[in-house]
């Protein structure tokens, strides 16, 4: 049974290293706080009789001594947004040792537990996540960190050279990517509306759009209404059109316009220009096509009517990923089995294990979300809630035969 | 007859004493290019046998010396915007010195011409224009300056004293203005569709709002869109509410959103929070009243219907000014009868005009704009079109009896 005692004291120490404005916790990507967290987490497998070290990518694994058969793995980031909760991430990667513990005697499969901690998940310090997983499959090349920086200037290239260092200690290992069976990532779910262990089956991977407006500034009093080509008014209309061709999709499917910033920007001047920033997901690639194809639609209709211009700029593609159904039923049948109320689900934000699914059978499961929202200091998972996913994952890695 | 080369030679050497990084005239309000050019302009008074003073509020007059009997006055402003036209307030300026010159034996109703320059009059550096005229009316209080200032942190009362400082050398005089009878200023068109020569009967007074738009921040992808409360898709809402509302008021009635600022203002968080700026303005008080009743209207509407809050302050209050019809129907009688195509017309944008109507009846002119837009390095007015306007200026104050 995993250790509800040991849980809480090692979430308590991981909380405990930096604190933000807010008093959530406050470990950035490739930061020292990260580094540390990496380095607790390391003792830790130490004591669960597992052997730390560190691949290039700056991910923590953690082995079997002397093992060179078949894998499962667990785990998750240790990594945390500015003012951060207590549980994302911190609760798969403490949850990961519990069932490396659980699972020391080997699963159905002959397969030895591991525990996998990926680095620089969150994206608010360089605006792109799962960093560390993306390195480790591939679709993130090496170089491209050399073209990340954060608001003080440091590209990530920079930041994992110093966090690599942060980590001397640790021995440098090849990831045993080859050998891995299967992999279980525990997480606080992100939406409120999730009241049962969720299995997630599909992630929505999100599309990134820069959309700019161009129209003709000009005298707010002067240029009378039907004369004018006002970039923001055409921006507001996109918007509403974006909304409402979202609200036309299944529910998984979101649309959101996070930011737009407007030039002149001054209260007597006729907006020439508005940039939107927009983000699009679905679990669905047709339900991403459609959507994607009517904002662009939209989008030249009003251009067109306006006599504006308007450029849609896909900067992020990203298509659905779908985890392992075979795991993925392993785990619902576990619930049944053990009377824990599951229900399949989907993620509408990103998690390492999206991208970690190229290279093995992969099972998300997530915790019900009480207390405050995701990604606050008040985010909170209730401990029934946590026992049943360490339980479940457990049972689905013991059991699962690839 | 007003002299073509001086005019032209006067508005070159005030169009050459700064430039901006587009080569534009570059005088900010109480700079000391302004007082540079309140300087230039007081020389050339003084060719015209004027007596030059400034007031206490940075105003430039030229009286004639030893006259105590009524005065007509001419004039505009020296200051420009930020990369401004060779003629947007220098037209009115050179052409307030011809209007001395030509009415030097004074008028019908006996009185003698006086030049006043208002000081500054562009509303870009403080956030606020028509300073000097409005400081001359009592409508703007002196300690008002104290809480304006520009981007370097310059209070406007600072700036004003600096630039006092710099016209030292010029008298300070009590501004006289229980013997002015009339006041006229020409002034660049700054909307391309007016052709003729205009006679603004009325000018519209901006009317500014900041609107507040608060939701919810939430996970763009884990949060379903009819479980949304988003503030900019509320704002947007509004802006296009708030440009219908103006579309179905006369044509001299427009309102503009020149600025939007969102909060959090990250690509995957729904916004909480939209800020606009909102310019309105009419030059009929029932249009102006219909526009401020719809647009609180439909904020109050957007708001219930989205589970929003949308708060709607009025931070500048404003109403339409009509300009002295006596004077204006002067003016048209006098372009008619110099065979001068002339059309009643309004003013858009705000102008030292407007406040000096307060005091004494005043007659604002508009040369047809040529070449580029008002307030850019382009901005363009024809020779004909000057020559024109000083002509009725000259006539309306001549023979113009209150």
């Amino acid at each position: 049974m995993p250790d509800e005692d040991r849980i809480a004291a090692r979430l308590e120490t991981l909380w405990q290293i930096a604190h933000g404005p807010a008093g959530g916790a406050d470990r950035p990507a490739f930061s020292a706080a990260e580094a540390r967290a990496m380095l607790l987490v390391a003792g830790w497998a130490r004591e669960a009789g597992l052997e730390p070290g560190v691949d290039r990518h700056g991910n923590l694994w953690a082995l079997p001594p002397g093992w060179t058969g078949p894998l499962v793995s667990a785990g998750s980031h240790v990594d945390t947004v500015p003012d951060g909760g207590r549980y994302d991430g911190a609760l798969g990667t403490v949850l990961g040792l519990e069932l490396a513990h659980e699972l020391r005697d080997g699963t159905a499969a002959g397969a030895r537990p591991a525990l996998l901690i990926c680095a620089a998940e969150e994206a608010p310090r360089f605006g792109a996540g799962t960093i560390g997983s993306r390195l480790l499959v591939g679709t993130l090349p090496e170089d491209a960190l050399e073209a990340m920086h954060d608001a003080g200037g440091t590209t990530a290239a920079q930041a994992k050279a110093a966090y690599l260092e942060a980590l001397g200690e640790l021995a440098g290992i090849e990831a045993p990517v080859g050998r891995m069976l299967a992999h279980a990532e525990i997480h606080v779910a992100q939406r409120r509306s999730l009241r049962e262990l969720g299995i997630v089956t599909r992630v929505a991977s999100p599309r990134r759009f820069e959309i700019d407006c161009r129209g003709e500034a000009g005298h707010s009093g002067e240029i009378s209404m039907e004369e004018r080509r006002d970039a923001l008014a055409a921006a507001a209309e996109l918007i509403l059109a974006v909304e409402a061709a979202a609200q036309a999709e299944p529910r998984q499917t979101v649309a959101t316009v996070g930011s737009i910033a407007v030039a002149p920007g001054a209260v007597s001047v006729i907006p020439s220009d508005a940039r939107l920033a927009l983000d699009v997901r679905a679990i669905a690639s047709d339900s991403l096509a459609r959507l994607d194809a009517e904002i662009r639609s939209r989008a030249a209709e009003i251009a067109a009517r306006r006599q504006v211009t308007i450029t849609v700029r896909l900067v992020r593609g990203g298509e659905p990923v779908a985890l392992d159904p075979g795991l993925a039923q392993v785990a619902l049948a576990s619930a049944q089995q053990h009377g824990i109320a599951a229900v399949e689900t989907w993620s509408g934000a990103g998690h390492d294990a999206q991208h970690l699914a190229a290279l093995m059978p992969t099972l998300l499961l997530f915790v019900p979300l009480e207390g405050g929202e995701s990604h606050t200091p008040q985010e909170g998972a209730s401990q029934p809630g946590i026992l049943n996913a360490a339980l479940i994952a457990c049972a689905a890695l013991g059991t699962f035969r690839p």
